[in-house]
């Protein structure tokens, strides 16, 4: 049957940022490792204040369609995921494909638009729709650009400020993809949790302790269920493994106890015995507490074995370098991870096509999804084709008063007029309200 | 390859209704009748104070559960369509999920679960989503439940006032479907448009004259969207025609601009070009403003024959009984109308295993949906296991004033305490707050 995956990936990131350790922590009066090495993050992306999530999907998108040479009859879908949206029924996939007609030839009537929202894991979700759209026949030879667009931010002073992101990922989803083929086996962990919301308000309501708890409860039910599909994985089967990224500390633990899980009653397991014994078995403890204790003890002696350490550089450290440098983007942020990983290979000249990754997407609220994905001979040049390391060499560096004043701006209960901090050069931008209180965009050359 | 489609439908209906004849228009100094012909609506449902998004859904999958004999390891996807989320990150469908497991031996832990945003279109969005995620492959035999649920209220004194209403419709999408198959084919109709958005605010602004024109103009590129995958559409081959039913006017003239599409150049406009002349062609106009013109004196003119008329009473207007006791539901609307067709075909002894419906799905901002539906033989048990009748003929009756209150009650920036009109049985009721502002919910007996 036909291959199905991600042809071609774009990244737009917010064109301004906020230094974590220089200009966040002095003022917060924190250590600036707090931020470098415990949540192992140096920078914050924001938009300016003519970006929003509009502008930043379809930067993102314009950029994709002129490097693939495509015109929007090539487009048969159009879904955005999002939680940063600021209606609550038109979608954001209307206002961008209403933007990518202001340049393109042509117009995207006949694409089915939508937008997707599950916390973080909506970006996922709307891969799999147009995956399942192609694969069910009903394409009629076109792709879908699936567009994860967040401005993560959270109420000034809340712990999570200094995880803040904002950007856009473009993805096309096509038959013969360039880049990676999904894999049709999912895995899914899925519960009612309240860690991590927004009751009708902009910013969320966090309780981190719990979603770091809830993050890898459903990211380890999402892997068995797929390994119950698609069999047992095995560390040395997989490349990379890019996760979800709120923060790369967070990825440090859903990586040990993933490797702790996929070696389990292998001979990794057996190897390292002679230094940790065997990984504790349940049914050898009278208490699920006392079994977690130990758990616990395993993955302490773990994280610190040659071999943990090895595979952890080499599988897992190469899907955070963007996320240090961006934050954390919501929904676009596992595919941040896939694109870092897929971007250290480029530049280290590594070859990788044919190779697994394994993908942990999650979402809080809660939902994580888990499949697999390989790569195909197109991936280096179009990983090579990216600019972010010029965009993220080019964004403006906030001054901690100016950041607040960025803040204040995308704050919707807020109206402050502030200047722009950069100038929009070819792009589309943010051009006020229009008479049904609908926010309306232009085109700058 | 298997069929896949609706395999059961239940619907809930919010507990008061406002008797639109007899208790709105008295209050507005209108004539009656501007409610019941010219919009073609009787009353509008109501929530009561412990109804919500939430709750109408979960009443409506769990019985629709109970009544298939359902566990909910045999459901492998919750897809919720809602146009009145009280959240931005999580989504409706893990509450629902929670309730349910409430009430429910097992979890559903493996279930991808998720919400479609697009005005009302999105119900249908999800429908397709389960579809092509079951012909992927993807589903493990398990089936999915699709939940279109809202809150449709307006702000008072809003032209659209009358047209309010709530209720969910659940649907279980499977394959060897007992109600109806889906076509592979769809046509699609979509633009960027400003004719009803919720720009950061619970009720809409309207623009009601141009959103009854978008409506028809994606239609009409829906519908030839649609032939040019399915071959064209003739009057004579469908049985019925359920369209998004803001209230029955607007389907009333979706109905005569499809019929006189369907019916060019074909032996009807023939037979009728003795009344009324053959259809105006575009080539023989000088503007399109005169085609324009010239295209609607045909239709007024075809709308008066006895043809056309049969047509309608044959094919649309049993489409919409229930819209006019229960309103606009917004992303359940389209569902509503099918129901009603279905339902009046079993009432009235007819025939349907084989038949075709043309479905007219729409949201504004704005997109247009076709599909075809093949009637299965297990039709008729599943449409008469449906309580609607029952559950209308208890709605309280609320006064105007009482109904002032109700709106206030769900309006989300007002905090007012009213005693609740009805008394919960054997359902989900909102229980209040949570300490990080979630909405919570019970199952009371």
């Amino acid at each position: 049957m036909t291959s199905v995956g991600i042809d071609a990936i774009e990244i737009w990131t917010g064109k301004l940022r906020l230094d974590l350790p220089n200009t966040f922590a002095p003022v917060k009066g924190d250590d600036p490792e707090k931020y470098t090495k415990g949540l192992g993050l140096h920078n914050s992306s924001m938009p300016d204040v003519y970006e929003d999530i509009v502008t930043m999907g379809a930067n993102a998108a314009k950029r994709l369609m002129e490097r693939k040479g495509l015109s929007p009859q090539d487009i048969g879908r159009i879904d955005v995921a999002t939680e940063s949206a600021f209606d609550n029924s038109k979608p954001v996939s209307t206002y961008i494909a209403g933007c990518l007609e202001q340049v393109f030839e042509g117009d995207f009537h006949h694409a089915n638009k939508g937008e997707r929202k599950f916390a973080c894991v909506a970006g996922t979700q709307s891969i799999d729709d147009a995956y399942n759209w192609i694969k069910a026949g009903r394409n009629r030879g076109r792709a879908a650009l699936v567009i994860a667009t967040d401005t993560a931010l959270y109420a000034r002073g809340d712990p999570g400020e200094a995880t803040q992101g904002a950007g856009a990922v473009a993805m096309l989803i096509s038959e013969d993809p360039s880049v990676v083929e999904l894999s049709t086996e999912q895995g899914y962990g899925s519960a009612d949790e309240t860690d991590f919301l927004k009751p009708n308000q902009q910013f969320p309501s966090v309780d981190g302790k719990r979603s770091m708890k809830v993050y890898l409860a459903r990211m380890r039910e999402a892997l068995e269920d797929y390994e119950s599909v698609a069999g047992r994985t095995h560390p040395d089967d997989i490349t990379y493994i890019p996760f979800h990224t709120p923060f790369p500390g967070m990825v440090r633990k859903a990586a040990l106890l993933g490797y702790r899980h996929m070696t389990r009653d292998t001979e990794i397991e057996e190897e390292l015995a002679a230094e940790l014994g065997r990984q504790p078995r349940e049914e050898d403890f009278d208490s699920w507490d006392a079994y977690e204790e130990a758990i616990r003890g395993y993955m302490d002696g773990l994280k610190d074995t040659d071999r943990y350490r090895d595979w952890y550089a080499r599988t897992i450290e190469p899907t955070l370098t963007l996320s240090g440098q961006l934050g954390n983007w919501y929904t676009g942020s596992v595919h941040l991870a896939r694109t870092s990983a897929l971007k250290t290979a480029a530049e280290t000249g590594k070859g990788l096509t044919g190779e697994k990754l394994l993908v942990g997407s999650y979402g809080s609220g809660a939902q994580a999804e888990i499949h697999a994905e390989t790569v195909q001979e197109g991936w280096k040049e179009e990983i090579e084709a990216l600019t972010i390391d010029e965009q993220m060499a080019r964004r403006y560096d906030l001054s901690f008063d100016e950041y607040e004043q960025v803040h204040d701006v995308h704050n919707h209960d807020k109206e402050i007029d502030v200047e722009e901090f950069t100038q929009p050069v070819g792009e589309f931008v943010f051009a006020g309200w229009g008479r049904m209180n609908e926010r309306k965009y232009e085109y700058v050359d």
